[in-house]
């Protein structure tokens, strides 16, 4: 087993009281049954990453369970195996040097979607006001990604899907993995990337009824409502909220 | 910070604690997550509103942190901002001397009618027992709209949604801002447009589910009926309750 | 005000109590919102009947609420008015000498087949066990129907559904009223009346899912199946359950 | 009354706990309404099972109440009478004597599902870690076998859509009986086989969800990430979990 500098200390222990919390807020938000789903969170340096342990009951998990790696996927100092999903997390650290939390679910709505493998139109303000345009179905992986470095491959299609369709991570912080589900990230905590999983589930399950009523015939929200409402709670602009 | 004159200590004080009630109710009738929705009261003179600040966790909201504004949207002692949809409700109360309070929210099954831009129609009795015919969609902003006074234009788009059809404010109290979501008012108090909210959100999903049963071929309820249960519960030949 | 003979003070606090229960199992049970809803119960002789006070809140009724009327709807010692649809329960009632407790709600998946005019099909053994083939859908009222007596008239339109498909009233022991609800009946209990009511509204939601599957073409569930499951849980060969 | 020996009191005692806790699973899950539903437990010689007791109400339930039977559903030592579906669950134990608890619900989804007499398809991952393949929906029993040794028939007709088949009764652990519901065991416990059922009603959910988006067209996930997500999960070569 792996030993972190003692420096580390306090950041970690606090970084999982963080994730641990986090964690527990997707019981909270009924996002997860049984062992499902995990999240992250990061070191300041971006050297060492914290995450849920692979398979253990919510009821039982303590914060000190939670799992340290560093960005090779290597263990340090814990007691459990982390998430399987590790692989995913790490890359995706790596390659935002951003962001600071990331959650994976397996919530219902927006795994229908990842399994219809559609993207989530932006039907509306309450999808504007978080996620910038169509929350993106990233393309499936082939059967050669699936048998090689999954994990890793995963967050590599997450990636390919950003760079194509040329979206931002910080405006479009969620994709669906198609015929999985919803990853989500937040450039401010694992608390916010959780926040924003919750947001995702809602406005998925607000799509599905859309398209019911409208006999699967709805279309977007207008290009000036999706920028208007997106910019009222984000950038230098931004009225919504006290800041 | 502007001041309002201490002859209305008092009223506002109740004003507060009644708005910040009929707030807390949207968290217990599930109608909102996060910091989403709204609801607002007035004072008798109808010189100041009070209403939720914008962006505030509702676990951690006090009677305290509600928010006054006068009628051209000016804020009075109040450590907070508003709600952004400030200038929707001062528009409406204008508008309509008799309206009491205006809730906003983002229920999903209300919501999904805004954002397949249809009138919510009336199927049934329950939905007759309280709104007077379908509840209506209003029209989308324009670009100019949004990218304009956005807030007021909203409260203008309602007003011009019922001049259009005719519609009666008080036996309608609802309209559906299109791509957007809900705006419910009531001539009695804060507290009761939240009830109607609620009742709006269930039978937005009755509606839906009513179409999935009819493959959407499904007609409104004759007018017979409408009128009956309507005017079974309100005017003065009403003999549902107790009064 | 009407008064009872004092021989019926012990059973009418019984029954108060029983049809105060029940109606509050309405709210346990999650098949009512606000005021919505009520429960009754009849005495031995079936000369009185006890019902919710109409539009009177579920967190403040208690027991000594409850409203008694005779059979021609005359209410005696009570403050309260009845519930608006108490006609409706005594026409019943008085048509079949054996019904013990009647239920109206508005609960969601059974007015969306009332709204939508359709039977409940009978898709499977959950249905069977406890409604004998479809819950019928009753024609709609004519509006003369509607302005007349009303409630009454309703009850009528109930019987005449029964009769027109000689239904047993025991076996199929709830109707759906076109454009409004079901109504629910015991032979046994008014809690029993509830807990069908309960049992309608989950096979009502089955049902909806059904026929998304199946792209509305789902077929019932075959004769021998039904009858089979019907009388697992009644009649004299019954051996469902530990009589 | 037949009696069992005295050196299975331990060993009775135990799985009779066992089996309560998975039943009361039930409720917490919420898989059931009433007394709908029934979970059982096996000897370790597969000599006796005990079961819930038929339309026992769960909030009077107590260990002690579960009924023992032996493999031709004799009963032994117990005051009330077995479930109803009691030989259903013995034909499967003896027909795999693997088998450790198998569990029958009235789940709301995944009786859709039955009801529809179609199979819930695989469409992703939270699918493919649970159940190896689509789930399959049994075939119709005929009249006879419906008015035969009923329960033994459908045992009967699970076992046939397995070796029609040719499914894997450990990598497939479920079934749906058509017009029926579902029955699910586990080759480890009772409350394992109860959380497949919870997993089950999730994945049937979900899959209804896909139906809807796709407009009915939704395909199943590729065979390689279904093989990839079971053998994660499951195998010699698992690496989801602590073990």
């Amino acid at each position: 087993m792996n030993s972190i500098d003692k420096k580390y200390s306090e950041e970690i222990a606090k970084l999982k009281q963080e994730v641990y919390d986090a964690n527990m807020l997707l019981v909270k938000y009924n996002l997860v049954i049984h062992t499902w789903g995990n999240v992250s969170g990061i070191t300041k340096d971006r050297k060492y990453m914290v995450i849920k342990p692979s398979g253990v009951d919510y009821a039982t998990l303590k914060p000190e369970d939670m799992v340290i790696t560093d960005m090779e996927n290597n263990v340090y100092d814990s007691k459990y195996k982390p998430s399987s999903d590790t692989p995913t997390h790490t890359l995706l650290y790596k390659n935002n040097p951003e962001i600071q939390g990331i959650v994976h679910t397996h919530s219902t709505n927006a795994v229908a979607f990842a399994q219809a493998g559609k993207d989530i139109p932006c039907f509306g303000t309450t999808h504007a006001d978080n996620f910038y345009g169509p929350v993106p179905c990233a393309r499936a992986l082939s059967p050669e990604e699936i048998n090689g470095a999954y994990e890793h491959n995963t967050g590599l299609v997450i990636i390919e899907t950003f760079n194509n369709r040329k979206l931002d991570w910080k405006a479009t912080s969620a994709t669906l993995v198609k015929e999985h589900g919803p990853f989500v990230w937040s450039f401010k905590s694992p608390k916010d990337a959780v926040d924003l999983a919750l947001t995702l589930e809602e406005i998925a399950k607000m799509a599905i009824k859309t398209l019911i009523i409208s006999n699967n015939s709805a279309q977007e929200a207008q290009k000036a409502l999706i920028e208007k409402h997106y910019y009222r709670k984000h950038g230098k602009n931004a009225y919504y909220g006290q800041k």
